[in-house]
């Protein structure tokens, strides 16, 4: 089958209406009518040809939710018409140790939802921009929120176990004074996931003129990492640090806020590294910098539900898949709060 | 009282005999007659000035090992012929967090053995390169070794501990497969102690004449870290690995060979920075990148008794002081196997 989707054909080109066929579901496989995708920094990366090897055509979106269209005879926990979801991974070898532990984000023979290679046509997995998708049932997620939120949920799907899965990790909760960098896609969830887990939030931007916005999302403490003195205020009072800031930048600044026996954790990889880190900062308190990529699906479900049940969803702006390239320019100014999320019904034109 | 010592006036000028004052016992001391003394890096970097803040006249050596000769009168758990050992730490505040945990180590007013303020004369703690020592009972480790063994001991007060602390801290055990970067003094002590815990050791050296010595002291397999080919058979297999080598050098070659969840934990300083880490083998599989200073007392004291059960102790080359000055170029070239031990009998000339 042919269906409408958003993508482009080369790194210097801009995204436009394709036609991109789905293979027909298997008998593990649930097909999606896709409602909604969230926009990812990562789709921008990689269809600009910014990341090493991206197959063209180029469909971007790892952040997908609607309603399940067919199922195929083995599927047991789907049902034609559930509110489902998928994020970031469409396959994996399911029986190595990280597949076997939960932790198909860590398996070696991850399949990624788009520009992953694939049987399918054209040969490489193509994303959420587009009217359906058919996936294997282990990757698709429930969704328990109320349909109504349903587009603010697409970027859970990324933004959300990013964030969620290292906060989790490092036992953050009650009693657990918790540093934030970065206030965008994925700073914005962490700084309400860590609220919700019971947490004190310290979030950080390099912004004054994000203070309110912060506090708004629920962090207890905002300070600006330009001003030395409110920076000093923190040293060593926090427990863990999620470091959601891809851009290089100094990371002894927020080692030193750490207690002993600290974590700080970057979720976002910059293309160019950051300045070496002071080991001196890492012996001193026997203190560690540590990195996480996205999250298992069981945890990803988790995540899911921990949201419902908290009243989480993401901070949107919807658009039409026709915006999509006005939208990237002003993602790279930082010019939304906190995530683009694309209306596939749009694409029907 | 005056006794003798080895020492420097200044960061240019070599060490020699100097007469020094040492406090008399008060009531939670132990005076300790000191039979031998290590000769650790740190040193080197902190008598020459290499290290900012260097007191002078510098006495070096915090690997101290003697007899017991008096005690104050609150003093319970040491005696008057009392094998006793005292390591990188003389005083801490007693009362924080971290001294409440037993990791004076950490603690933010923890008094170094040599060239950290103290009233006494001449107002900065002096070290182990002289006759006798006077050290708060807290400070002091009780020796359980045979009294032969009791030389090649006195690495193990920094030496030892460096690198028993961080294996222990990470628990390193049986099932586990430990990388240990460097063979020298700390490298050779980090073989041993892992192997000892029951790990399955690897050894990776820059130098392929240390293969056999590397086997010798318990490393279970040896890799020639030039060796791109012999690096690469190791990929995701060490559950931790313990880097002793204190040069800049690539951290991210050694990355890789961690599995998921894997840390490596740094335990020298580098003068100028290591080469910056690729954060993208941190998050491709949750690896952690962290650093560990010395020990705590009581872990200190845990290390000794298991080495005396383990019949573990440091290879060492004893030298008379008067042969400090060689020992240190000797020292700079890597020509030690693999710690320099002072006889401090010879201190009395």
């Amino acid at each position: 089958m042919t269906i409408k989707a958003y993508g482009a054909h080369a790194g210097n080109l801009p995204l436009e209406p394709i036609d991109i066929a789905r293979r027909a579901p298997g008998a593990h496989d649930v097909k999606i009518d896709i409602a909604y995708c969230g926009v990812c920094h990562s789709d921008l990366h990689q269809v600009r040809a910014e990341w090493a090897g991206t197959r063209y055509p180029c469909v971007p979106g790892h952040e997908i939710v609607g309603r399940v269209s067919a199922v195929g005879a083995h599927v047991s926990g789907h049902q034609v018409g559930d509110l489902v979801g998928v994020g970031c991974i469409v396959d994996s070898c399911q029986h190595c140790d990280d597949c076997e532990d939960g932790l198909e984000n860590y398996c070696d023979h991850m399949i990624g939802t788009y520009n992953a290679p694939t049987p399918d046509a054209p040969g490489h997995t193509l994303g959420g921009y587009s009217q359906q998708i058919v996936v294997h049932e282990r990757y698709v997620l429930r969704v328990r929120h109320p349909e109504a939120q349903l587009a603010a949920v697409a970027p859970l799907l990324c933004a959300g176990i990013t964030t969620y899965s290292p906060l989790r990790h490092w036992r953050v909760g009650p009693g657990h004074t918790v540093g934030v960098v970065g206030i965008g896609g994925l700073g914005h969830m962490g700084i309400k996931l860590a609220h919700a887990m019971g947490a004190h939030v310290v979030a950080f931007t390099t912004s004054e003129s994000k203070r309110e916005a912060a506090r708004a999302l629920g962090a207890h403490e905002v300070v600006v990492s330009r001003n030395a003195d409110e920076m000093a205020a923190h040293a060593k009072r926090l427990d863990f640090i999620l470091n959601t800031v891809a851009a290089p930048h100094d990371l002894d600044a927020f080692f030193t806020l750490l207690k002993r026996d600290g974590t700080m954790t970057l979720v976002g990889a910059p293309a160019s590294p950051h300045p070496s880190p002071t080991v001196f900062n890492l012996i001193m308190k026997r203190r560690s910098l540590a990195g996480s990529m996205i999250g298992g699906i069981p945890e990803t479900q988790e995540m899911l539900d921990f949201c419902a049940e908290h009243g989480i969803v993401a901070d949107i702006e919807m658009i039409r898949a026709d915006q999509i390239n006005a939208a990237y320019e002003r993602m790279l100014q930082g010019d939304v709060k906190y995530r683009f999320v694309i209306d596939c019904a749009s694409l029907a034109g």
